[in-house]
């Protein structure tokens, strides 16, 4: 029998992986909602699929089962302001959307104007585990920027990678 | 009625996405495997979960049902030669294996020496989506290196960050 890790030395141990910032928005009969998630990755391309994980002791979690579609705004080093207001730094709804500029996606998803990529998705299943709700999301379509640089987060903080002037591209 | 994305504006889209790069071990009655994968994150910390999807057409995806535990090795700038030979540039397990030092987990998984962190998995369900199967890890260990610099993964190729003493990290 192995003894099993604690959660917070789980926790320590996933502090350690860097991985990119989003903000999953979601807006329909419910109303609207947004927050800051770094718990988000491709599925399958064949049907385009993602995930994204949520606490499902969120106050959120009910409005974006009820509306049943996201969207995925994959954020830029210049996000990193607005992804403390979606983690939290805001409570309220208007402050954190009021905070940056937004055009609707086809589907009538908020999407970040400026974000690397935004994902339009419809939720095509939920998968409960533990804490949390895996939602996996049909991806209806997206928009793309060929520029921008990603907003990473490593060891509870924001970083980002250099312009690739700097030489850091290409390993 | 929304027009959906094709297979190809999908995979342009992700591939604007900076994800850290895994390789994904199990040993076991089936044998040994691994491979790389980007597509790897946090599930929830009660109990301590992680996911990551595989193509379920890839002749180890069998392999990894059968066996049932896997490790998530976390890579740092130095493994971008392993990483190129886990997602085929090496065909031969034995080859892929040569290539890099190896020390047990726990339950007896290949973990990766010097990796940034190695998560010790149980797999807990599996859920297919459409080509991919969603494997459901439960973390029994894990073991973190305080150092290395993470290898990503975005427009196609490998990138890392910069050394802190450059000053991007911060923000």
């Amino acid at each position: 029998m192995i003894s099993t890790i604690s959660r917070a030395e789980f926790r320590d141990a996933m502090a350690r992986v860097c991985a990119p910032v989003n903000i999953i928005t979601t807006d329909g009969p419910a109303g609207r909602g947004g927050f800051t998630a770094t718990a988000m990755c491709s599925v399958s391309d064949e049907p385009p699929t993602l995930l994204v994980c949520m606490n499902n002791k969120s106050q959120q979690a009910s409005l974006f089962m009820q509306n049943r579609r996201f969207c995925v705004n994959v954020l830029t080093h210049e996000h990193m302001h607005l992804a403390g207001k979606f983690a939290g730094g805001a409570q309220d709804m208007d402050e954190r959307y009021a905070a940056a500029e937004w055009t609707s996606m086809a589907s009538g998803m908020p999407g970040l104007s400026d974000a690397i990529v935004n994902f339009d998705c419809e939720m095509e299943t939920v998968h409960m585990v533990g804490t949390h709700n895996v939602m996996i999301g049909r991806v209806l379509c997206a928009r793309v920027r060929t520029d921008g640089r990603a907003l990473l987060y490593m060891d509870r903080s924001y970083v980002h990678l250099p312009p690739p002037s700097l030489g850091s591209f290409g390993g």
